[in-house]
Protein backbone atom coordinates (compact mmCIF):
# COMPACT_ATOMS: atom_id res chain seq x y z
CA UNK A 1 0.00 0.00 0.00
CA UNK A 2 1.05 3.51 -1.02
CA UNK A 3 2.36 5.58 1.89
CA UNK A 4 4.03 8.88 2.12
CA UNK A 5 4.45 11.58 5.21
CA UNK A 6 1.71 14.32 4.96
CA UNK A 7 3.94 16.32 7.19
CA UNK A 8 7.25 17.56 6.33
CA UNK A 9 9.36 19.14 8.50
CA UNK A 10 13.02 20.86 9.14
CA UNK A 11 15.06 21.78 12.00
CA UNK A 12 17.78 25.16 12.29
CA UNK A 13 20.83 24.57 14.68
CA UNK A 14 20.35 25.35 18.16
CA UNK A 15 23.12 27.86 17.73
CA UNK A 16 21.12 30.33 15.32
CA UNK A 17 18.75 31.96 18.00
CA UNK A 18 21.50 33.19 20.44
CA UNK A 19 23.88 34.33 17.71
CA UNK A 20 21.18 36.11 16.27
CA UNK A 21 20.08 38.26 19.28
CA UNK A 22 23.82 39.68 19.06
CA UNK A 23 23.07 41.54 15.86
CA UNK A 24 22.34 45.36 16.58
CA UNK A 25 20.20 46.35 13.89
CA UNK A 26 21.80 49.10 11.87
CA UNK A 27 21.50 50.66 8.61
CA UNK A 28 25.35 49.51 7.73
CA UNK A 29 25.07 47.07 4.88
CA UNK A 30 28.38 46.06 5.62
CA UNK A 31 27.38 45.03 8.87
CA UNK A 32 24.27 43.69 8.25
CA UNK A 33 26.90 41.25 5.30
CA UNK A 34 29.42 40.69 8.07
CA UNK A 35 26.80 39.50 10.52
CA UNK A 36 25.32 36.75 7.81
CA UNK A 37 28.82 36.03 6.39
CA UNK A 38 30.05 34.92 10.14
CA UNK A 39 26.70 32.74 10.55
CA UNK A 40 28.36 31.07 7.28
CA UNK A 41 31.32 29.98 9.16
CA UNK A 42 29.85 29.35 12.13
CA UNK A 43 27.56 26.63 10.37
CA UNK A 44 30.91 25.24 8.92
CA UNK A 45 32.44 25.83 12.28
CA UNK A 46 29.09 23.55 13.98
CA UNK A 47 29.31 21.19 11.16
CA UNK A 48 25.63 21.97 10.62
CA UNK A 49 25.97 22.42 6.94
CA UNK A 50 27.25 24.27 3.83
CA UNK A 51 29.07 27.45 4.17
CA UNK A 52 26.04 29.27 3.08
CA UNK A 53 24.04 31.83 5.26
CA UNK A 54 21.44 34.24 4.33
CA UNK A 55 19.42 36.87 6.27
CA UNK A 56 16.54 39.01 5.53
CA UNK A 57 16.03 42.62 6.67
CA UNK A 58 13.85 45.30 6.49
CA UNK A 59 15.91 47.46 4.39
CA UNK A 60 14.98 50.75 6.01
CA UNK A 61 15.58 50.06 9.09
CA UNK A 62 17.85 46.88 8.99
CA UNK A 63 15.45 45.01 11.45
CA UNK A 64 16.83 41.57 10.95
CA UNK A 65 13.89 39.27 10.44
CA UNK A 66 15.59 35.82 10.21
CA UNK A 67 18.54 33.76 9.71
CA UNK A 68 19.30 30.72 7.42
CA UNK A 69 21.73 28.69 6.87
CA UNK A 70 22.59 25.61 4.69
CA UNK A 71 21.15 22.68 5.33
CA UNK A 72 21.37 20.25 2.61
CA UNK A 73 23.31 17.18 4.24
CA UNK A 74 22.38 17.66 8.24
CA UNK A 75 18.17 17.97 7.04
CA UNK A 76 18.36 15.73 3.98
CA UNK A 77 16.37 17.80 1.46
CA UNK A 78 18.64 18.99 -1.43
CA UNK A 79 16.31 22.51 -1.88
CA UNK A 80 17.51 23.49 1.83
CA UNK A 81 19.74 26.46 0.37
CA UNK A 82 19.99 29.12 3.25
CA UNK A 83 18.07 31.41 0.80
CA UNK A 84 15.51 29.15 0.88
CA UNK A 85 15.63 28.36 4.96
CA UNK A 86 15.75 32.08 5.16
CA UNK A 87 12.74 33.02 3.45
CA UNK A 88 10.87 30.01 4.49
CA UNK A 89 11.34 31.20 8.59
CA UNK A 90 10.31 34.96 6.95
CA UNK A 91 7.48 34.32 5.88
CA UNK A 92 6.00 31.33 8.42
CA UNK A 93 7.62 34.66 10.82
CA UNK A 94 5.01 37.36 9.02
CA UNK A 95 2.43 34.98 8.22
CA UNK A 96 2.38 35.45 4.54
CA UNK A 97 3.87 34.21 1.55
CA UNK A 98 4.26 37.42 -0.32
CA UNK A 99 6.38 39.58 1.98
CA UNK A 100 5.88 42.13 -0.73
CA UNK A 101 2.03 42.53 0.30
CA UNK A 102 2.59 42.20 4.14
CA UNK A 103 2.74 45.87 4.53
CA UNK A 104 4.75 48.75 3.23
CA UNK A 105 7.88 47.55 4.75
CA UNK A 106 10.09 46.64 1.96
CA UNK A 107 12.30 43.35 2.72
CA UNK A 108 15.75 42.43 1.33
CA UNK A 109 17.31 39.29 1.42
CA UNK A 110 21.24 38.94 1.85
CA UNK A 111 23.22 36.00 0.84
CA UNK A 112 27.03 35.18 1.48
CA UNK A 113 26.86 34.34 -1.92
CA UNK A 114 25.59 35.05 -5.23
CA UNK A 115 22.10 32.80 -5.16
CA UNK A 116 22.31 29.67 -7.20
CA UNK A 117 20.11 29.24 -9.77
CA UNK A 118 17.34 27.94 -7.95
CA UNK A 119 17.37 29.92 -5.37
CA UNK A 120 17.46 33.21 -8.12
CA UNK A 121 14.16 31.55 -9.14
CA UNK A 122 12.70 31.77 -5.55
CA UNK A 123 13.78 35.03 -5.23
CA UNK A 124 10.73 36.95 -7.32
CA UNK A 125 8.31 34.63 -5.94
CA UNK A 126 9.04 35.48 -2.75
CA UNK A 127 8.28 39.27 -2.74
CA UNK A 128 11.90 40.74 -1.71
CA UNK A 129 12.48 43.90 -3.19
CA UNK A 130 16.52 44.04 -2.78
CA UNK A 131 19.12 41.16 -2.89
CA UNK A 132 22.76 42.17 -1.74
CA UNK A 133 25.34 39.21 -2.26
CA UNK A 134 29.33 38.99 -0.89
CA UNK A 135 31.35 35.96 -2.48
CA UNK A 136 30.99 35.42 -6.49
CA UNK A 137 29.31 32.39 -8.48
CA UNK A 138 32.94 31.96 -9.50
CA UNK A 139 34.15 31.55 -5.73
CA UNK A 140 31.77 28.85 -5.28
CA UNK A 141 32.79 27.25 -7.85
CA UNK A 142 36.15 27.56 -7.49
CA UNK A 143 35.89 25.04 -4.31
CA UNK A 144 33.69 22.52 -6.56
CA UNK A 145 30.08 23.82 -5.85
CA UNK A 146 27.82 23.93 -8.77
CA UNK A 147 25.82 26.74 -9.55
CA UNK A 148 23.20 26.04 -11.95
CA UNK A 149 22.50 27.14 -15.59
CA UNK A 150 21.63 30.99 -14.61
CA UNK A 151 19.99 33.26 -16.79
CA UNK A 152 22.55 35.48 -18.67
CA UNK A 153 22.90 38.42 -16.57
CA UNK A 154 20.76 37.46 -13.38
CA UNK A 155 21.57 40.91 -12.03
CA UNK A 156 19.60 42.54 -15.06
CA UNK A 157 16.99 39.44 -15.31
CA UNK A 158 15.92 40.83 -11.42
CA UNK A 159 16.27 44.99 -11.69
CA UNK A 160 13.74 44.00 -14.77
CA UNK A 161 11.42 42.62 -11.88
CA UNK A 162 12.00 45.69 -9.37
CA UNK A 163 14.02 44.07 -7.09
CA UNK A 164 17.71 45.93 -6.77
CA UNK A 165 20.87 44.17 -6.65
CA UNK A 166 24.05 45.12 -4.66
CA UNK A 167 26.28 42.28 -5.48
CA UNK A 168 30.24 41.99 -3.98
CA UNK A 169 29.54 43.37 -0.43
CA UNK A 170 32.12 42.28 1.84
CA UNK A 171 33.56 39.52 -0.77
CA UNK A 172 36.83 38.82 0.30
CA UNK A 173 35.46 37.77 3.69
CA UNK A 174 33.10 35.59 2.48
CA UNK A 175 35.56 34.10 0.33
CA UNK A 176 37.72 33.25 2.92
CA UNK A 177 34.92 31.03 4.77
CA UNK A 178 34.56 28.84 1.51
CA UNK A 179 38.33 28.60 1.40
CA UNK A 180 38.40 27.12 5.16
CA UNK A 181 35.28 24.69 4.25
CA UNK A 182 37.47 23.21 1.49
CA UNK A 183 40.71 23.57 3.39
CA UNK A 184 39.21 21.16 5.99
CA UNK A 185 38.08 19.00 3.40
CA UNK A 186 34.10 19.92 3.86
CA UNK A 187 31.52 17.81 1.42
CA UNK A 188 30.71 19.31 -1.68
CA UNK A 189 27.48 17.96 -1.71
CA UNK A 190 26.39 18.23 -5.68
CA UNK A 191 24.06 15.44 -6.79
CA UNK A 192 25.46 12.50 -8.68
CA UNK B 1 14.53 40.54 21.33
CA UNK B 2 15.40 38.50 18.53
CA UNK B 3 13.37 35.40 17.58
CA UNK B 4 12.32 32.70 15.20
CA UNK B 5 11.24 29.66 14.87
CA UNK B 6 13.32 27.08 14.74
CA UNK B 7 10.94 24.20 13.22
CA UNK B 8 9.59 25.08 10.11
CA UNK B 9 6.72 22.59 8.65
CA UNK B 10 4.53 22.13 6.25
CA UNK B 11 1.41 19.97 5.75
CA UNK B 12 0.37 17.95 2.49
CA UNK B 13 -3.49 18.16 1.57
CA UNK B 14 -5.36 15.20 3.53
CA UNK B 15 -6.84 13.71 -0.01
CA UNK B 16 -3.35 12.98 -1.29
CA UNK B 17 -3.10 9.35 0.62
CA UNK B 18 -6.03 7.90 -0.39
CA UNK B 19 -5.96 9.35 -4.10
CA UNK B 20 -2.39 7.94 -4.40
CA UNK B 21 -3.52 4.84 -2.97
CA UNK B 22 -5.53 4.17 -6.42
CA UNK B 23 -2.62 4.22 -8.71
CA UNK B 24 -1.28 1.05 -10.16
CA UNK B 25 1.97 0.78 -11.09
CA UNK B 26 2.85 0.57 -14.70
CA UNK B 27 5.38 1.33 -17.23
CA UNK B 28 3.02 3.36 -19.37
CA UNK B 29 4.01 7.13 -18.69
CA UNK B 30 0.88 8.41 -20.03
CA UNK B 31 -0.95 7.13 -17.26
CA UNK B 32 1.60 7.90 -14.68
CA UNK B 33 0.81 11.65 -16.52
CA UNK B 34 -2.88 11.32 -16.02
CA UNK B 35 -2.28 10.43 -12.17
CA UNK B 36 -0.43 13.40 -12.02
CA UNK B 37 -2.55 15.85 -13.75
CA UNK B 38 -6.05 14.19 -11.78
CA UNK B 39 -4.27 15.49 -8.82
CA UNK B 40 -3.49 18.68 -9.97
CA UNK B 41 -6.88 18.92 -10.92
CA UNK B 42 -8.03 17.34 -7.37
CA UNK B 43 -6.47 20.39 -5.67
CA UNK B 44 -8.00 22.71 -7.41
CA UNK B 45 -11.17 21.31 -6.36
CA UNK B 46 -10.35 20.71 -3.06
CA UNK B 47 -9.18 24.25 -2.56
CA UNK B 48 -6.18 23.15 -1.18
CA UNK B 49 -3.68 24.87 -3.53
CA UNK B 50 -2.53 26.26 -7.16
CA UNK B 51 -3.30 23.97 -10.26
CA UNK B 52 -0.06 22.05 -10.38
CA UNK B 53 0.99 18.69 -9.29
CA UNK B 54 4.38 16.63 -10.01
CA UNK B 55 5.13 13.51 -8.53
CA UNK B 56 8.33 10.94 -8.46
CA UNK B 57 8.55 7.62 -9.84
CA UNK B 58 10.90 4.84 -10.43
CA UNK B 59 11.77 4.56 -13.99
CA UNK B 60 11.95 1.45 -14.53
CA UNK B 61 9.08 0.28 -12.60
CA UNK B 62 6.58 3.24 -12.25
CA UNK B 63 6.40 2.92 -8.73
CA UNK B 64 5.29 6.03 -7.38
CA UNK B 65 7.55 7.46 -4.83
CA UNK B 66 6.41 10.78 -3.84
CA UNK B 67 2.91 13.14 -5.15
CA UNK B 68 3.07 16.75 -4.26
CA UNK B 69 0.63 19.62 -5.43
CA UNK B 70 1.56 23.66 -5.57
CA UNK B 71 0.96 24.85 -1.68
CA UNK B 72 2.11 28.16 -2.05
CA UNK B 73 -1.14 29.71 -0.12
CA UNK B 74 -2.73 27.36 1.82
CA UNK B 75 0.80 26.49 3.60
CA UNK B 76 2.72 30.50 2.98
CA UNK B 77 5.41 29.74 1.68
CA UNK B 78 6.29 30.89 -1.88
CA UNK B 79 8.88 27.79 -2.75
CA UNK B 80 6.02 25.11 -2.00
CA UNK B 81 5.64 24.65 -5.91
CA UNK B 82 4.66 21.00 -6.25
CA UNK B 83 8.06 19.83 -7.42
CA UNK B 84 9.36 20.87 -4.35
CA UNK B 85 7.04 19.17 -2.33
CA UNK B 86 7.21 15.86 -4.05
CA UNK B 87 11.45 16.29 -4.07
CA UNK B 88 10.69 17.23 -0.45
CA UNK B 89 8.75 13.76 0.30
CA UNK B 90 10.63 11.77 -1.82
CA UNK B 91 13.94 12.87 -0.46
CA UNK B 92 12.35 12.38 3.49
CA UNK B 93 11.23 8.75 2.46
CA UNK B 94 14.29 7.48 1.04
CA UNK B 95 16.48 9.36 3.33
CA UNK B 96 18.80 11.11 1.38
CA UNK B 97 18.69 14.76 0.10
CA UNK B 98 20.28 13.37 -3.44
CA UNK B 99 18.56 10.92 -5.12
CA UNK B 100 21.19 9.79 -7.42
CA UNK B 101 22.93 7.73 -4.90
CA UNK B 102 20.18 6.17 -3.14
CA UNK B 103 20.52 3.35 -4.99
CA UNK B 104 20.67 1.56 -8.31
CA UNK B 105 17.27 2.85 -8.87
CA UNK B 106 16.84 6.26 -11.38
CA UNK B 107 14.10 8.40 -10.24
CA UNK B 108 12.05 10.65 -12.38
CA UNK B 109 9.87 13.71 -11.68
CA UNK B 110 6.60 14.01 -13.99
CA UNK B 111 5.42 17.72 -13.68
CA UNK B 112 1.64 18.40 -14.62
CA UNK B 113 3.00 21.98 -16.31
CA UNK B 114 6.76 23.43 -17.44
CA UNK B 115 8.65 23.60 -14.17
CA UNK B 116 9.50 27.46 -13.50
CA UNK B 117 12.62 28.57 -13.00
CA UNK B 118 13.33 27.50 -9.35
CA UNK B 119 11.85 23.76 -10.21
CA UNK B 120 14.40 24.01 -12.93
CA UNK B 121 17.14 25.03 -10.95
CA UNK B 122 16.15 22.92 -8.05
CA UNK B 123 16.34 19.94 -10.16
CA UNK B 124 20.05 19.02 -10.89
CA UNK B 125 20.52 19.43 -6.80
CA UNK B 126 17.80 16.22 -6.66
CA UNK B 127 19.45 13.49 -8.05
CA UNK B 128 16.20 13.14 -10.43
CA UNK B 129 17.48 11.68 -13.91
CA UNK B 130 14.48 12.34 -15.52
CA UNK B 131 11.60 14.87 -16.25
CA UNK B 132 8.59 14.80 -17.84
CA UNK B 133 5.74 17.47 -18.75
CA UNK B 134 2.76 18.07 -19.58
CA UNK B 135 1.37 22.09 -19.69
CA UNK B 136 3.95 24.07 -21.63
CA UNK B 137 5.47 27.94 -20.09
CA UNK B 138 3.13 28.99 -22.13
CA UNK B 139 0.08 27.56 -20.86
CA UNK B 140 0.87 28.43 -17.50
CA UNK B 141 1.44 32.13 -18.88
CA UNK B 142 -1.65 32.39 -20.94
CA UNK B 143 -3.42 31.95 -17.47
CA UNK B 144 -1.54 34.87 -15.86
CA UNK B 145 1.05 32.60 -14.45
CA UNK B 146 4.73 33.96 -13.59
CA UNK B 147 7.22 31.17 -14.93
CA UNK B 148 10.46 33.56 -14.39
CA UNK B 149 13.66 33.82 -15.75
CA UNK B 150 14.36 30.37 -17.17
CA UNK B 151 17.89 29.80 -18.96
CA UNK B 152 17.40 29.73 -22.97
CA UNK B 153 16.87 25.90 -23.92
CA UNK B 154 16.35 24.34 -20.49
CA UNK B 155 15.64 21.36 -22.61
CA UNK B 156 19.19 20.85 -23.79
CA UNK B 157 20.46 22.53 -20.60
CA UNK B 158 18.94 19.48 -18.13
CA UNK B 159 19.99 16.86 -21.00
CA UNK B 160 23.62 18.36 -20.46
CA UNK B 161 23.53 16.99 -16.82
CA UNK B 162 22.49 13.65 -18.09
CA UNK B 163 18.88 14.64 -17.26
CA UNK B 164 16.92 13.17 -20.05
CA UNK B 165 13.59 15.52 -21.05
CA UNK B 166 10.04 14.20 -22.08
CA UNK B 167 7.78 17.03 -22.80
CA UNK B 168 4.03 17.69 -24.14
CA UNK B 169 2.89 13.99 -22.23
CA UNK B 170 -0.57 14.63 -21.98
CA UNK B 171 -0.38 18.63 -22.56
CA UNK B 172 -4.10 19.37 -23.74
CA UNK B 173 -5.47 17.55 -20.40
CA UNK B 174 -3.43 19.31 -18.14
CA UNK B 175 -4.26 22.59 -19.73
CA UNK B 176 -7.74 22.00 -19.24
CA UNK B 177 -6.90 21.94 -15.73
CA UNK B 178 -4.93 25.16 -16.05
CA UNK B 179 -8.15 26.60 -18.03
CA UNK B 180 -10.37 25.26 -15.07
CA UNK B 181 -8.76 27.05 -12.74
CA UNK B 182 -8.92 30.38 -14.76
CA UNK B 183 -12.58 29.95 -15.15
CA UNK B 184 -12.92 29.65 -11.72
CA UNK B 185 -11.18 32.91 -10.62
CA UNK B 186 -8.68 30.88 -8.73
CA UNK B 187 -5.85 33.18 -7.46
CA UNK B 188 -2.76 34.03 -9.34
CA UNK B 189 -0.14 33.87 -6.62
CA UNK B 190 2.73 36.09 -8.37
CA UNK B 191 4.61 38.03 -5.97
CA UNK B 192 3.64 41.65 -5.90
Amino acid sequence: MFQQAHHISFDLPGWLEPYSQDYMPGTDLKSRMDFVISASRKNVEEGTGGPFAAAIFEIETGELVSLGVNLVMTQGMSFLHAEIVALAVAQRKLGCYDLGEVTATRYELLSSTEPCAMCLGAIPWSGIRQVVTAARDEDARAIGFDEGAKPENWIQSLKSRDINVLADIERESARSVLQLYNLQEGHIYNAE
